[in-house]
């Protein structure tokens, strides 16, 4: 059988994450700069898709790291409704694949003229949305083909956490994005066949995380639906006992991505009480009363920790698309550019 | 047979919302006033479960009136991670049926300290939440003893609507706010039969939205998992074609909650794609080929329309949820008051 694209792209992560910290060196010390040259009060992010979920894990990263507010700004607000921001002191990030979608462009561009501090994160440097913004922060990651972003996920995160770890001449966080390449390869080392025997034929799931990890519980959930038909929800593990957990009944598979920080506690005490009734839990990170632990790469830097496990989750959830039946190249009606007005 | 606790609670809106606007003249002034003397650069929000998607709405009511960003801020920030914000010269609402989550009350004061205008919408003026904020809209809905909260999210709304409406002494809004009650008297008389039917014995939905209407989405996504037993998830219009529309085969109930506003020609769109993939789709507010026309009422302010609908909602998942066999006052697993930390 001839491998995936996604195989072959979740493959070249570790080399593409290399070549990003190889390449961007000026970049992100340009941006870097210029954002202590600010000294913002908040950020705003703007994106869509998976995208997003790489914005959401830069606003728990930059609010834990900074110590500002970080607002997720839907696009629509410039495009739809016409309503320009006031975006004096603040920065302004844009995370888009392909840099073309019309209203992120549209957005980035109001920033601007709104008066903040812009950085795209892109994987087309020439793209209209590098264009419009004062920094542009290139993903290095060569073509994408599979409609499944995963190297360019992963870049994104990376990008940003290189840019935050310049923005605060944070030793500690720049030692741990440089060894992340080495971490990566370590990720898709490890099984996850407990789950995967749990999911080849289930039809609902939930995802938890907190913090930074709940930016991968809904990365997860998208990728479970897009390659595997599987409709998986993502919830912070602290809302999901307030109202979804009525639809967890006896096993009922739940994935608590958990990683060494300050909410594995919090984490952990979910998953046993999920796991008590009834549920299927199956967490990393940690040892939960009546949960299967599923193996994670260990002694990571907090803020790193979930980008690793992402990788760790890639790998896996291509091959249960296939164990599914599925082709995770070609999830049924998606296209990969969706030019959202 | 007895009425429910949340049929009742549903058929107080009408009066729950005209005893707000009766009794609350005084604190909304008060909070405004002092919202118009800071004039924030941004807006915070603080809340969890059907709170956070009160807050939702009121983010995109906000940048659409006032043009400031909004930043939803998880209360673990303070709670778990113990990182203080910057907050001078934002606006931090928070918002909270019983005012006593100990992580909500602990952001709010961090909130304070950490130099913000703080304001709680609570149905208990004496919680905790109220006595650590500088400024408190008390909801005057009365006990709710239905664990769906739906008095309590209408009347949070309103009470932000409210305040928003005096902060920008927006005349259209202001009248559209106090039309309110007489508008939720006519949602409640809407019938959606053919959803009902529909979803009588369906596994799996989609709710779509955009705008505040997106707020709203989430919510009903919530009430059809927590009242009726149904994984419903709620996706940004502009979000659902960039990949949770793999899982949309023939037949998959989508209910596309639209409102007079500039968004409704997009969503429109989106929801007749989604039919030409053979999904069921049901839409508000607007005609769309291949779908199903519920009704609501029209003729609304945009930013209030939204609200006007979720009431309609409330009506008839309360009934859905019998007809599935369910009692909506005691889902399976759940607490009135979730105390995260």
């Amino acid at each position: 059988m001839t491998q995936s694209f996604m195989a072959a792209e979740v493959a070249e992560i570790p080399q593409a994450a290399a070549r990003f910290l190889d390449r961007s060196g000026a970049a992100v010390h340009d941006a870097a700069a210029a954002l202590r040259a600010l000294d913002p009060w908040l950020a705003v992010t703007v994106a869509r898709g998976s995208s997003d979920h790489a914005a959401t894990y830069l606003k728990y990263a930059i609010e834990l790291a900074v110590g500002i507010p970080v607002a997720s700004v839907g696009p629509s607000i410039a495009s739809i409704y016409g309503r320009q921001l006031r975006l004096g002191h603040a920065a302004c990030i844009g995370i888009s694949q392909s840099g073309q979608s019309p209203d992120i462009v549209e957005m980035m561009r109001a920033a601007g003229t709104g008066g903040a501090l812009t950085v795209a994160i892109t994987n087309d440097a020439a793209s209209p949305m590098a264009e419009v913004s004062a920094h542009c922060l290139a993903l290095q990651a060569g073509a994408e083909r599979s409609v499944a972003a995963t190297k360019t996920f992963v870049t994104s995160v990376l990008a940003g956490l290189s840019l935050l770890a310049e923005w605060r001449q944070d030793d500690g966080l720049r030692a741990a994005v440089a060894d992340l390449p080495r971490a990566f390869e370590l990720a898709l080392k490890l099984d996850w066949e407990p789950l995967s025997a749990r999911l080849a034929r289930a039809q609902q799931a939930f995802v938890l995380g907190r913090g930074p990890a709940f930016a991968i519980a809904n990365e997860a959930a998208l990728k479970f639906k897009e390659t595997c038909g599987l409709h998986a929800e993502a919830y912070s593990a602290a809302e999901v006992l307030h109202g979804p957990a009525a639809i967890v009944q006896a096993r009922f598979p739940v994935l608590a991505l958990g990683v060494a920080d300050a909410a594995l506690p919090q984490l952990i005490a979910t998953a046993e009480k999920l796991a008590a009734q009834g549920a299927d839990v199956f967490l990393t990170g940690g040892q939960a009363k009546g949960a299967t632990t599923l193996h994670s790469v260990a002694g990571l830097h907090p803020l790193v920790a979930p980008l690793v496990l992402v990788v760790a989750f890639y790998g896996f959830v291509e091959s249960l698309a296939r164990r599914r039946g599925f082709d995770p190249d070609t999830p049924p009606h998606l296209r990969k550019v969706t030019e959202t007005t």
